[in-house]
């Protein structure tokens, strides 16, 4: 940090479990990436080419080496996984990751129906390969998946191997854990985190007054995806306690009554 | 492509007159072009330099140096045409073009009211100097204009030697084509395309719903324009079915029913 | 400008008293303001490094350097100052300003309770070290200050030693100036106008129709900020009447009846 504040909350160093920032890149090229590297290394701890981005990417080569040569770990979406799932495809997709010499891979069934027995078997059999990460929650908005659904699917893809589950919110920010609106679905995060601890979640909170809510709830160090690139400062100082709707939250209540403010809910 | 995947539909490849992407430089600088170009120049057949952008570059030159250095042709929006006309300095205009080695010209009448004769007589004359772009459709809310008179005047601007006709939509897309709220007319749109040739129009669709909606209309070759410059390998994987939005539109029969997909509408 | 055209209002030039635009910078990289600068240059008057980004900026130093050898003044967001005096660390804040050799700062009470008399001290004070800008109205959506309360508060300010006053409206414009839909509090910022000049505003006006407002309402040399970078080019055509938005509002009564234009309200 560039100056010394007090009451400002600790967070957790890379590698890091807790306090995750995966990033969303859905098209930068090369240059845009050591941009984003040059200001936010500190800040990113995975990032995403998202859905099925790395399909069309002419220099993906490329792109993947500006990454590794951050130490950045990068995943291809989910939705690229399906591609190849929903066409038979899947050994294709496993010597894909190997020629990409990617450590990490999503499994999902945003787009497609796929029973939970065989999401599972993926997940154990790309497990041996990479490390997974694993998605929950559709990306229709007509799939409401109650609250034990949500907990019932994490633990079994836990259970098979996931290094994390993520809870599905599109890159808009619009379905799964949030109403068309982008509202949060509060009581469906409150029931997850009575079973599933915070640290195997990565929630996606691509919208601002996500992040807010979610740093609000679990504080300064959860796990938090799908952001865009030029949102991983702000949301640095939303974690902190250093942007107007987070402003009050870190502080203690000395200087809360010395100011006689009303802090925010 | 970087991947072999099988029910993945064909694109046209360049110079296009079916599956063309328009893009919107609502004021890129030299390198932020450089960029764009590292990463989607097979996906970019024309860039329109957004309404009177041009009058306040202070490197037009330079920006259009880049472009040609790619081979993309670059056209200035049709507010700056109508800017000249309004000031009856159409002369003016042509020069322009010349000086700037334009090869593109748009026509529109989108911020003044412009009789149809007057307007064909503009395209008529400026086809003789450039390729004529010409823009159907009020930037006013409130000009709601039928589908017969629609039809009309998009049939009068190519007999008057347009080689496309556009579908206005703003930077914005909340007119024209569109409601306020950004969703199609789509009955508008169908009754249009009863009578004017599909590779004649070149719909501005900046939102991604309105994408998304055009593809599953009219296939992955619709020309398309408006389009930002971080939203091009977004939009090439809307076109071939690799976004969730249109994953299942381009399966086939026997690939749904073994995974007993609903295609979604 | 790059073309010459008739009934385009007259901009005021380098260092401007009126029609200053202050871009917001909430995380640029190094190389992304050059970028910035080197199509926007003319157009820049001052940039604030958003809220208390600053202080998780790792490159804060080569930052301030882009901006200092392109001779552009930057200042602190409010929430950094805000940030350091709920702590009680105002002395550290001063400080801060000089080790980074900044010209200007920001006084503000957006997210914290702070009594007029203790503000107007901090503006005095700070106004002997560097240039104040200070900033009226609150980032909470449900404080609602009345127009005669906003004049006080501005013209006290000012009193006290403020260079310009700011009119708050966040990143998003959605609080103080604006309702939370974004429209313009229209009766407020009329009846501001009728006691405090028009130079010494400085309106935050992100949105793209919020910065139509005020130009229709206040002319091309209306001060503004807020301003994100990408929209610095197309705020310049706003300002001249080279947008659709504004494109009949410069015209002179003779070419609107020779066109028989019905002017936009």
């Amino acid at each position: 940090m560039n100056f010394t504040l007090s009451q400002v909350p600790d967070r957790t160093a890379k590698p890091r479990e807790q306090g995750i920032t995966m990033v969303m890149d859905k098209g930068l090229s090369p240059r845009e990436i050591e941009d984003m590297l040059s200001i936010s290394t500190p800040y990113i701890d995975i990032v995403k080419l998202g859905w099925a981005t790395s399909f069309v990417t002419p220099n993906l080569d490329e792109k993947l080496a500006v990454y590794r040569s951050a130490q950045i770990p990068v995943y291809f979406g989910g939705t690229l996984f399906e591609a190849f799932v929903v066409r038979n495809q899947f050994d294709d997709y496993r010597r894909l990751l190997d020629r990409y010499g990617l450590q990490y891979a999503e499994v999902s069934d945003g787009s497609m129906d796929m029973p939970q027995d065989v999401k599972c078997e993926y997940i154990r059999t790309l497990a041996q390969q990479v490390t997974v990460l694993s998605e929950v929650g559709s990306k229709d908005e007509e799939k409401i998946i109650p609250p034990y659904k949500w907990i019932q699917l994490m633990q079994s893809e836990l259970d098979a191997g996931a290094w994390k589950v993520i809870g599905e919110a599109r890159e808009a920010g619009n379905v799964g854990l949030f109403r068309a609106s982008g509202e949060v679905r509060q009581g469906l995060v409150e029931e997850i985190l009575t079973q599933i601890p915070f640290d195997k979640i990565l929630w996606e909170a691509p919208q601002k007054a996500q992040q807010v809510w979610f740093v609000k709830l679990l504080g300064a160090n959860v796990n938090l995806g799908n952001i865009a690139p030029n949102e991983l400062i702000p949301l640095e100082t939303i974690r902190l306690g250093l942007r107007g709707d987070t402003f009050t939250h870190f502080l203690d209540q000395d200087t809360i009554q010395e100011w006689k403010m009303t802090p925010k809910k």
